[in-house]
């Protein structure tokens, strides 16, 4: 099966500590690379778990507190220091683009390749890129400013044609094609062979959500719903739950709680909070509610 | 002696390579720190080598490339999310100001301490900061965009009581404090006791002079001359020297001129390019030069 995974980069909150960094993933989607959120210093990450960064052509930023972004200017212009040429697509709330912009302008310099900004303002979940790889949507989060996740999916293929239905006389090779395709095709006879009635859907499709920094959002459960797999904060302990509604953020219960609720496959939880040496107490709370949940570790990939 | 001293936190230039960061240094002044440039990933160095970030009161910005500021937003936040209630000083050309204000603003965050921010804008040296301890000044350099090297020297306490002088009739105690703190005295017989005859000047002033990107700029010798340490840029070595001259940045031997012709006790040199592994043969062209010449390494302190 074609690769999707996740690789961490980052899974502290604000700060680091413990060897943990600011938030910052990398997808490898059938061998594309996408990053999402972009914290001080993921460069150097990427470059430590060789990546390529010439590789991601498409960037994601959540939101604009630094531990999501402060890593983006570095990036943008070591990509243009040693030659990129490929035009770089971000997606971002409003703001980092005419932020950029001044830190191009004060350092006096022009990028030798495009950046594309789609800036993303929605109350509902929309589609942020589809092609026929993938798709990404982004869904609004409940933070202190306005929060974004992120759902990518890939594209499993071709429709699965049901041979069953043609035991007399099967159609030609290219009649087939089409419909595995999901075309209806106009036979010879005048007839139409719907696609709907002779192929089922393609299997397999996964799903893989990001849900970054938010306070308990039950709103977001039907959007993510049977998620392969979901990356949830877990910025506090239950011990600390007046702290995470105070400051938007969640508890590893309540990140559980959305992944039961969500009937997702497997959970796995980051942007732990600095107070927290030892996270033992996070993944037990959440366990006690979703099982099949883990602590990310950076530079561990995730199967989607 | 009181301590002054230079730790290197990164001797790159604008790419990471071979373990080398971007730039910023910490300077332990009769243990005060100040801190020069801030490359991306600054806080995490200061952490790696138990510099408290809460202990820097002034931040001096040579220049608005990326490579000497883009680990200032992270610090600045930093502090705050640690609870920093004194203010902090930054020196650094016009622009960066508004550019943290408007980073702040997108976060939705203000401040709980206050940033005095200190715009530099001299064709000349100036002096930036002169406290009973120390003085900054500033010098402009020779780059692509508005640069300035740093000069920083303690004030080695008191002047030197000429006690030879008085073997007849030693003045009072009160009277030589005075007189050591650099004060004319008034005597009760209605003379005055001059403290530049009655005293020596202070001895062993140290000076520490931090020569940041610059194509070979000899305007600065008379500026850093007879300084006891200097840092000078060595992007290059001599056989990219038209590399250096197109990019307003120096050679390793352009360095040791300067080191040379200034009459300095000792040069260490940074800044290092990202296409050299080994350094070893940008040393030989300093030393060939400048003999008493040292690579940086970060991580190191240096004795001024």
């Amino acid at each position: 099966m074609a690769r999707f995974e996740v690789l961490i980069l980052g899974n502290s909150s604000a700060l680091s500590a413990y060897g943990r960094h600011p938030s910052g993933q990398v997808i490898n989607i059938h061998e594309q690379c996408l990053l999402i959120d972009c914290g001080e210093g993921t460069q150097d990450r990427l470059s430590q778990y060789q990546i390529k960064a010439h590789r991601i052509d498409h960037i994601f930023i959540s939101h604009l507190h630094g531990d999501h972004y402060f890593g983006l200017p570095g990036l943008i212009t070591s990509l243009n220091l040693t030659g990129r040429k490929n035009p770089l697509f971000i997606y971002s709330p409003k703001g980092l683009k005419e932020l950029i912009q001044m830190i191009l302008e004060l350092a006096g310099s022009a990028l030798n390749y495009e950046i594309s900004w789609i800036e993303i303002n929605t109350s509902t979940s929309i589609i942020l890129l589809d092609d026929p790889i993938k798709q990404v949507h982004a869904f609004p989060l409940y933070h202190r400013i306005e929060t974004y996740g992120f759902l990518v999916n890939d594209k499993p293929g071709q429709r699965i044609f049901r041979s069953e239905l043609f035991v007399d006389r099967m159609p030609s090779f290219e009649t087939i094609r089409k419909l595995k395709e999901g075309n209806d095709v106009l036979l010879e006879n005048g007839r139409i062979l719907s696609v709907e009635d002779s192929t089922h859907p393609p299997k397999n499709q996964r799903r893989y959500a990001y849900c970054s920094d938010t306070a308990f959002a039950p709103d977001i459960i039907p959007l993510i719903y049977d998620s392969d797999l979901i990356y949830h904060e877990a910025t506090y302990s239950e011990s600390h739950h007046e702290k995470a509604k105070e400051n938007f953020h969640s508890t590893a219960g309540q990140a559980a709680e959305i992944a039961l609720k969500a009937n997702v496959k497997k959970l796995i939880l980051g942007h732990f909070s600095s107070r927290y040496k030892v996270l033992d107490t996070l993944l037990e709370e959440a366990r006690s509610i979703f099982p099949n949940t883990e602590l990310t570790v950076e530079g561990n990939w995730y199967q989607v």
